[in-house]
């Protein structure tokens, strides 16, 4: 039976996965499918059509960031099952918790996107932020706790993924915290926070390829 | 001729899960979606953006109930249909018509949203949770029925995924009963079911695996 | 080579295979998105949401033929897909094509539901169920004549997944051609055809099971 | 642990693939999605019906070409991600970059359809084709230099694979470049290129074909 249970065990995370696949593909495409394209109407020469579209670009950037967001917790939810041997029940529910928090997303960047100069949108989007990551936080350690981690996970990987959570959720508290000061600050902090995490890891990855024997 | 055509049989449930597991996906991304944001004219401070999402928070209230569902009924689907050894069309025809239901679910879960004092919009919601279940139902029968269970499953698990139907709808069915009192108490003890099956199977499995040897 | 060739077409299948269980899955769910909820501000009393739901019953109708549609489409794709050994750049457009079509489909749903007494949206949905048959036929063309085939297919098969589009396609066909007498003839006769489809197959399977040695 | 970082490595390819198929089916069907329906108060006779098909016509046809795009983009970044041995972060996030570029597709696509006759709306489209090509480009550069192909890729198809970007890409640059004359002498251009990708390459193949020994 061991063998038997081991199966679905297994099957079962690959359904997550390809759940999860499906609630991130379907969440990035709606972000920016709420661009507004200009009305027909108000548009009467090349330079009306410029001008409309220049007008989306702070939009756009802020769904740039949604997708930076979405990229980042794809990439963190997809590292923590590579190294997950099975699943159970209580992994897919916090796993879900996690989709649904990822659901919200197109929400609350479509919020940001419309009152970037309010407090309250960024509170909104950065607990947004917090809640699918204290959601991987708990399935790292429920799958800790309960021996559900490959066994040949080297120890020093263990510890990273909760570190790297850590670090990354403590920035974005900083960034939330800057909203004191205006809510720009605190949206160009979380972006710039989220472009070190998709653009720089490339850097120490090297530096660590030097020592290796 | 047999292995090809377990062959083909298996790579039918593949597909049916990709497929199911895209039905899902969209329909719990789309629950959310009607989450509408507050008019950008309507808001004036710091003070109306807070109300206004405020005023949002019953209905996210129900979407979270209807994502426990979709969830509930997920896992239901991917647990039968890990211990079903290949399929046919008629198996396919009745998840194709479990997955018509859960497309509605999105329509019944805003209704509710939107209607949720109103005794109509509880027994649709109802009945859009019954259709699932009985299909899921239909399908074990006929599995059990045509002998396509995987052959090491062990009997408390055939009989286990009957009674969990059987159970959970019964609770649902007083549920839907309690709106004669008014629609609210249903609502409420629905989302306490849902609830339970989301969270508290964790306990039982703790104390089965004290008298294993 | 020919071994690195024959993995990169069949992980090709699965991409394909993947890319049309997304599109299907999306389209099966966008199908429902379009039953409009009763506007709040007009409904009053219990039987006035019940009315107004009831309003929605014949679109709902539509919808679940819709939805046959899709069911059908997806097994006739899946079945072929099954006992093509590889693919190619070819067979990857004539699926690109196919799934084209059934993007189509919600619109041409939609479009039979708001206007199921003109004939004009009735010989467009059926020139949208015609396409993507056109299609699959002429994909198991290609795969024969290019001997794609996986090479244990049985004879039998190879014809009768011809035969069998062609003989939807001709009570399609019957059924568009009803339309001479009133929309609803064409929409009643397509429906009955589409139902046998998905509920009738069980029978022969039976009854060839008994003279098999 | 290569071997434990192999398998890591290559089912983050898997979710890459996964991810990307979600992405494009679901862009690919939002293509559609802008279809309006006529207006039920506007249609008194299957002549104004038919009128209003149509006027669909012209809109239709730009989505045909929006889905050609896409359908390019998934046949290009399929058959690169088949080459390539094993991901790493990079990897993912020049995909996921590439992804974004995708789900800007609809929004492009609806802008062409909505202001074909202006240069802005052209190039646009133009950019939004440029960048998944230039993404497809870079990733091809990042696998070949962090030695991350499969070795045994013939060279032949390494190189096949930056030529073929590169003339696609210039020959989309001269469609862009023609709007100069006109934007519909743009469109018919680019159009006229991928209807070549998508139908053409069944030719060199079979010359191809005569030579082999």
């Amino acid at each position: 039976m061991p063998t038997l249970y081991n199966r679905i065990a297994n099957q079962s995370l690959d359904r997550l996965s390809a759940l999860s696949d499906g609630v991130f593909a379907f969440a990035m495409t709606l972000l920016v499918l709420d661009l507004r394209l200009p009305e027909q109407t108000a548009i009467h020469s090349e330079h009306d059509l410029w001008r409309a579209l220049a007008a989306l670009a702070p939009s756009l950037l802020i769904y740039v960031m949604g997708f930076l967001t979405l990229g980042i917790f794809w990439n963190g939810q997809q590292t923590q099952l590579n190294y997950i041997a099975r699943g159970d029940r209580d992994l897919a529910w916090i796993h879900l918790a996690f989709l649904f928090t990822i659901t919200l997303m197109p929400f609350s960047t479509r919020l940001l996107a419309d009152f970037v100069h309010y407090r309250a949108a960024v509170l909104v989007y950065w607990l947004n932020v917090l809640a699918p990551g204290a959601l991987l936080y708990a399935s790292w350690k429920y799958v800790s706790r309960h021996d559900m981690i490959q066994s040949d996970t080297p120890p020093e990987v263990r510890a990273a993924i909760c570190t790297r959570v850590f670090i990354a959720q403590s920035l974005y508290a900083v960034g939330a915290a800057l909203s004191v000061f205006g809510s720009l600050w605190s949206v160009a902090f979380i972006f710039a926070v989220q472009l070190n995490y998709a653009i720089a890891p490339r850097l120490p990855k090297r530096r660590s390829a030097v020592p290796a024997p």
